[in-house]
């Protein structure tokens, strides 16, 4: 087991790509902190910002995507294996086609785990948590790590999903739009559901999750790519979270988290000011908003 | 491009294990449904149980970990990249020990994405989504991972924890025990502040999730280690949550999730029976139930 010949037709024909790989979507741009060659770190202390651009070593550097590449191919690959598969394979599919033999060599199988927000358990959506693992994959430093996905589930929560409109519509092609309101797979998929009528065990709300698992795998990549120019910054939370976490982040220090709080805490006790603080008080303190 | 060469001591020095790779935990025992060679499957169905055992060129089967090896390891790791990181790499690194350079090939950085419910958002337990990506990564039949997966999450729920104890225990030692009731990191990390007082911020509460790390892998092993010999079923959600599916799912089919309701669902509507029936009305019908 000393050495391992594996060769390019091998590892294309391992996922079906060693026909009709026509697709090249990059342009050969590559991203800030990537992970290093070998990949694996354990041990090391927190990557610190790298910029690889040409260090043709690293293979997983981030190089351009084409969105409109990306969504096909998370669309396609949805039934295969739900939502967080779709997106994650979606994405390094089209990155692989690059050429990128280790791209080739990731076990996608894997992320079939987060289908229905993790093992069906409907915890946080799993296009989401593909979207940050992709994120995780090609972006090493912690602070800019963060700052991509808090774009990402930003938009994923305030967004009319899905956007995403296939070229052969499958017969359950009309589909509502929700704003979800929440990262979670079970307030997501739920209130699309209420809004729309349908069951969750329906074609048209698996229909609905394959389109928006498109939509988050464009998303992600959107955002990689622009991030190639110019570092990614998080402008904070929507206004009512920032008002919740003013108290309980900046004085209680008793809150882990960005998601938007009314989701959940619908109501809340006597203590705390007004229901979170929609428009903020002229001073801006929650606090002196009015009950 | 067409082929590489890649020498075991590459491999092991990009990990850190060149020196001091002593410790082996495995006894060549390998799990049902692991992975195909070359990983990547997309555009496949979805995949089909597969029997591995014996099967050495699947590089992605799992084989029986020493859950204290593993806890020691994600102990370790914690403080380079969070809870997620812990627990896969932790995991990982054990299972790399018995010289499989596919594993050490896997880029466990980019598990760094799931610190504090993915990115700091407070969304689902990075080390919750460690486990069940690790679970992932070796059982590839559905319905199998699920029950896994299943089996962790429910654990996670309703244990208190943390319950790891360090070799070297740092100053802040004494760590209160919680039951999250939630795989929620907002959750989990904010009931354990509320009852030990401490700050999300403090050394106390990252000394407890540090903690934690090393349960869900030790957990997360244990659970692929009795998989090894008899497939994990599992029991079905707690009752409470039955009690709310036995609606939710069996007639109104608004819901996906198996998470615990009350967490969120705090107080329901009139037209609910009594909030989640605990215990359940003689004949079984939770919308019997007083309200």
């Amino acid at each position: 087991m000393a050495t391992k010949r594996v060769t390019r037709r091998q590892l294309l024909g391992s996922v079906g790509l060693t026909a009709g790989a026509s697709l090249l979507a990059g342009c050969g741009e590559t991203l800030h902190g990537a992970a290093p060659e070998g990949a694996a770190s354990a041990g090391a202390g927190e990557s610190k910002p790298q910029k690889t651009q040409g260090n043709t070593d690293n293979p997983w550097r981030y190089v351009r995507l084409d969105p409109a590449a990306v969504a096909a191919e998370a669309y396609r690959l949805y039934p295969d294996g739900g939502c967080m598969y779709g997106v994650f394979a979606g994405i390094l599919l089209v990155a692989a086609k690059e050429n990128r033999e280790s791209q080739l060599r990731f076990p996608v199988d894997m992320m079939k785990y987060g289908e229905g927000g993790v093992g069906g358990w409907g915890s946080l959506c799993g296009a989401a948590n593909g979207g940050a693992a992709v994120i995780g994959l090609f972006e090493t430093d912690k602070q800019r790590r963060q700052n991509l996905i808090s774009e990402l589930l930003s938009w994923y929560e305030a967004t009319e999903l899905p956007i995403y409109l296939p070229k052969i519509p499958l017969e359950a092609s009309v589909c509502i739009k929700t704003i979800a309101g929440s990262v979670l797979c079970h307030v997501s998929a739920g209130k699309w559901c209420k809004v729309s009528g349908n069951e969750v065990g329906s074609k048209e709300r698996k229909e609905r999750c394959r389109r928006l698992t498109a939509d988050v795998a464009v998303k992600t990549v959107e955002l990689l790519n622009a991030h190639l120019s110019e570092p990614c910054k998080f402008a904070g939370p929507r206004p009512e979270v920032k008002s919740c976490l003013s108290c309980h982040d900046k004085e209680l220090h008793d809150t882990v988290g960005k998601m938007q709080c009314d989701s959940c805490h619908q109501q809340l006790s006597a203590k705390h000011p007004a229901m979170p603080c929609t428009p903020l008080p002229s001073n801006g303190n929650p606090k002196d908003a009015k009950r």
